[in-house]
């Protein structure tokens, strides 16, 4: 529970449960619920009282300033049942702090030393205000922690983590294999692998995340289930096939494309008209991509895939720019002028405007001249950003299948845990 | 209320919240509560009833995909008491969308048009979930909408924000300005603009929001304060003077640097290194952007540049590739090659490798040949991906200053309002 009104104003972000969620995250305590409160005593008990129904860990991060409007420990006293009591440890450092500033410590600043009777004070070397840590009657813990980013990092790191993994929180840590999947609409993928879809009771989860073209499976559970998360995975990797473009979470096409160039010791040549230079964006994000990427062409204008790119006039004519034989002119004419083993191409109407009856918005064409050539056409949905992104993504696809296709290096497995330089 | 398991894991982040919280600012609502909630349907429940017991407008985001985990319509109906009922305009509509792109609808997407009964069925234009407006008995609304981004802003607008219009909401609202600067670090603007800064107290409201090299100052106060937001925002943009290249919220430097090549009848080529395409992908996203923009090149390696922008292979031997001179040649090159008024371009080292203590990580040179040439070097902060963004800025924002110093059209008030076809 992230407390304060001006979180809840536009332009403001809470940056506490971010960064909560990533430290519960490594003692294996899964998140359920979040939200940002407003200074108001009453939401903020409420929402409380139900965290503390539904979680064995809750934790209120701000609202623990000396001002009128910083209610969270009277609230979190209201709903403990108890009273609040001045922690003269807490008030002593208070004003030491005060002290050392060459500065009396104002009146109002008193009332940060109330914490609810029975719970314990967490110190706060950072600022003046400390925390609570209380546990409930059923045996629920209700932690406090200070809004400032720094000064809640360093108090759960120092104060909480400990106590948690006390109650043995470290072992009890999760385990997660991750497969990334381009090439499948999501509701196939799913089609795919239901009858592998663990039931919600079940230790071992799953999650599926679509992005731009490119869907990540998430397995997890508990570490006592490594095996089993493991043979899940397999499972459906096997499922999936050559769909399944990387094992390791957070990497993308660009990423597996990139190792694959690599050890093939293969370079690419991309030629893009309506992604405008997101391909080789994507490519070149890559640490490293100079060893496997070096020539890129935006030709927008049909003068530029002529002059740049040598696709025949007559092409450009009698197809029109978004066709299939414009698209392979383009990437032969990318891997030629590069003189590199790959040429890449796409072409097609990103929207708004540019569409017609025969060639409307969103229909693409992508091109792969190489060992093996290959083009495919799409009809993609979506506004102009995401038709661009799908793409993008569809290209780098069409490239790994490729070279796939043609043989050599390059799986999926062997793949797992290596990076390109 | 943000609903999805995913949104509450690790480095996770629900987008929709801080875009609705957006437009619900615009029409004078401010938020009381946010919540992210899993893919449990009592948690759901439970969430919507005390929010429609506190609030008068509640907004569901995500959940109305076709899997089994897609749970919003079902806690929506639950917490309304009413059944679901298939919406026959909704099922047409999404077996209409799968046609369109050649498959046959799975099945599994037939509940997707299901709808509490008695709510109105919000048509979805760039997805197949439909999103729903009920109202409760006290008169509150529930909204559900769907949970890509794109989808959720577009049903807002078309579909949500008439009906609070209607209700009177445009008239409780606030006015803003927006002067957008690029080519001032953000300690030097606040110091230029210090003694201008309201007092919290005051009514008139200034937020600077930076990013990526571009800053965006918000002037903001009640709709009764009209004159005094548009006079302060005048007087600032007066201190700021040429730094400020848009006074339209949402513009960034590719609409300004397009709608002036628009106004001047001009074009400008790209050559990239560092940036990998970064600019072009930049100024494309500005749709009818091949009015102006016809040919990029993402010259990695030194035989493209080389061959492509006919860079002086004495220039690359004596002063290496990241340097003034190539910088400048790479300019000319993508000038000449297009036969465009102007060329852009860029060398240098994102990181993390490639630097030397000559020669650092976030070492750039950025180019204009044109009428006016010019040339900067800058010394970047930050790790690859900033690097490059800052980078893509500082050469639309030298193209600019390039094109403001070559005279004629293009200053910023003549632009408010327009945008490029």
């Amino acid at each position: 529970m992230a407390v304060g009104t001006e979180l809840l104003a536009p332009g403001r972000v809470d940056r506490n449960t971010p960064l909560l969620k990533e430290r519960l995250s490594d003692l294996g305590v899964p998140v359920r619920f979040s939200a940002v409160v407003p200074d108001e005593r009453s939401i903020m008990e409420e929402t409380l009282r139900t965290a503390l129904g539904r979680c064995r860990y809750v934790l209120a991060c701000g609202g623990l300033g000396p001002t009128t409007d910083d209610l969270t420990r009277f609230a979190a006293a209201g709903v403990l049942g108890v009273r609040l009591i001045e922690d003269a440890a807490s008030l002593a450092s208070i004003e030491s702090r005060f002290r050392n500033r060459g500065i009396e410590m104002p009146e109002v600043n008193r009332r940060q030393a109330l914490i609810p009777e029975g719970a314990t004070a967490l110190p706060n070397p950072l600022g003046t205000a400390p925390g609570v840590l209380a546990r409930t009657g059923t045996g629920a813990w209700l932690v406090l922690l200070p809004g400032p980013p720094s000064e809640l990092a360093a108090m759960f790191d120092a104060e909480v983590r400990p106590r948690l993994e006390r109650e043995g929180l470290r072992a009890a840590g999760s385990v997660r294999e991750t497969l990334m999947v381009a090439g499948l609409p999501e509701s196939v993928l799913q089609e795919r692998i239901l009858d592998l879809t663990p039931s919600p009771e079940e230790p071992v989860q799953l999650a599926i995340l679509a992005s731009r073209g490119e869907i990540e499976i998430r397995v997890t559970g508990p570490a006592g289930r490594t095996a089993a998360v493991r043979r899940l995975a397999d499972r459906m990797a096997e499922r999936l096939g050559s769909a399944v473009f990387s094992r390791t979470a957070g990497e993308h096409l660009e990423h597996a494309v990139g190792r694959m160039l690599g050890w093939r010791g293969e370079r690419a040549a991309i030629a893009e008209s309506l992604t405008g230079g997101l391909i080789t964006e994507r490519l070149t994000r890559v640490p490293g991509s100079s060893a496997w990427f070096d020539l890129g062409v935006v030709a927008y204008a049909n003068d530029a895939k002529r002059d740049l790119l040598a696709v025949p006039e007559e092409a450009l004519l009698s197809h029109g720019a978004v066709s299939e034989p414009v698209a392979l002119a383009m990437a032969d004419g990318a891997r030629r002028r590069s003189g590199n083993t790959w040429g890449v191409a796409v072409t097609g109407i990103a929207g708004p405007g540019g569409g017609s009856a025969e060639k409307p918005v969103g229909l693409v064409w992508v091109a792969v001249s190489g060992p093996v050539s290959r083009t495919r056409r799409f009809r993609l949905p979506g506004d102009r950003s995401l038709v661009r992104e799908l793409t993008a993504t569809a290209a780098l696809d069409l490239l790994r299948q490729s070279m796939l296709a043609a043989g050599g290096q390059g799986g999926v497995r062997a793949g797992v845990g290596e990076a390109p330089g």
